[in-house]
């Protein structure tokens, strides 16, 4: 086997673990957490699906492989919960030593093709980036829409922590945020949760 | 909101019972089966990754969004185990009444976009089918081969019968299937299997 190959497969084996990294997103019928490599499938069909929501024209191609690797890096540092402010913290670290050796087990043309991606993901800085935090944002919140709050009931959440945190999805699409401040405060009534942090 | 974003909402909540599942493939550690969904995304991650691999030219992007859908129907029909000839009978029409109620639950351009992709990756017909049903095939082998073929132990298959069934590798990449030959003739004498049916 060539060696372009080896390299490939290895890295594809590799991937695998991240079936075994599990989010604090229950699934609609509140029978487990999610992983993060089916929520990658989840969160990639819904940029597919919503592309013409972005507030900016986007290639929608590209935004569904920043959602198909924006989680490798957990395989190493693990998923962070948004709502955890000293996890927060160390994420970028552990998350950029991650990408150095994940992303450069496969051959150095397809290392760089990946990371360029990741990185642009994680700078948010443009069109793609922005609608790609959007929809990431937006699958968790319809996850605890569809479950009654009981995720940020559980993690002792408040509205206003959740509203902020989620501002993000203003930056790629308004309907989306619509959308999404609808889903928030129904499920934040439902689940009773605080106010103010 | 609009109807199209309902109708696109509908459809993506509905794409979380994707995540129940299950297949025959165990996860290369063993700890439990496999689901559709995340196998949704390694299999779209893989042909991402191995499209250079492909015999004949091929729109990779195109290929990664037959993965992305080419399961979905599983919702409706279950997983069928390749190596059950009685359910594989069943198999074709019980998908087709899967795509008809899952497809349409989008608007009808969206509905007709990814049911066509659907039916292209079905027939097997193009060469993006045919890379697209390798690198589906080649994805158990790898898991079994990583998990020393106990779920065709477990499923009393032969290894003829194995051979016979991951022909269709072949039809897309003759170095993919070079690779699934060995690790289908290693995983069989490790596992101590049948060579006839």
């Amino acid at each position: 086997m060539n060696q372009r190959l080896q390299q490939q497969m290895a890295f594809i084996r590799e991937l695998d673990q991240l079936k075994h990294i599990n989010r604090r997103s229950l699934l609609l019928d509140k029978s487990r957490m999610e992983n993060s490599a089916e929520h990658s499938w989840h969160v990639a069909m819904a940029v597919w699906l919503l592309a013409e929501h972005s507030d900016e024209e986007i290639d929608s191609a590209k935004v569904m492989k920043m959602m198909m690797i924006h989680d490798i890096v957990e395989i190493d540092a693990g998923d962070t919960y948004v709502y955890d402010p000293e996890a927060m913290k160390e994420k970028a670290k552990l998350e950029i030593q991650a990408a150095d050796r994940l992303f450069n087990m496969l051959p150095a043309d397809q290392a760089l093709q990946l990371r360029t991606i990741w990185d642009e993901f994680e700078a948010g800085e443009t069109a793609e980036a922005r609608f790609a935090g959007a929809v990431d944002r937006l699958l968790p919140v319809t996850h605890n829409h569809g479950t009654d709050g009981k995720s940020w009931k559980d993690h002792h959440v408040s509205v206003e922590q959740i509203l902020n945190q989620n501002q993000t999805i203003a930056k790629g699409s308004q309907s989306l945020w619509q959308l999404a401040k609808n889903m928030i405060l129904e499920a934040a009534s439902k689940a009773g949760l605080r106010q103010t942090p």
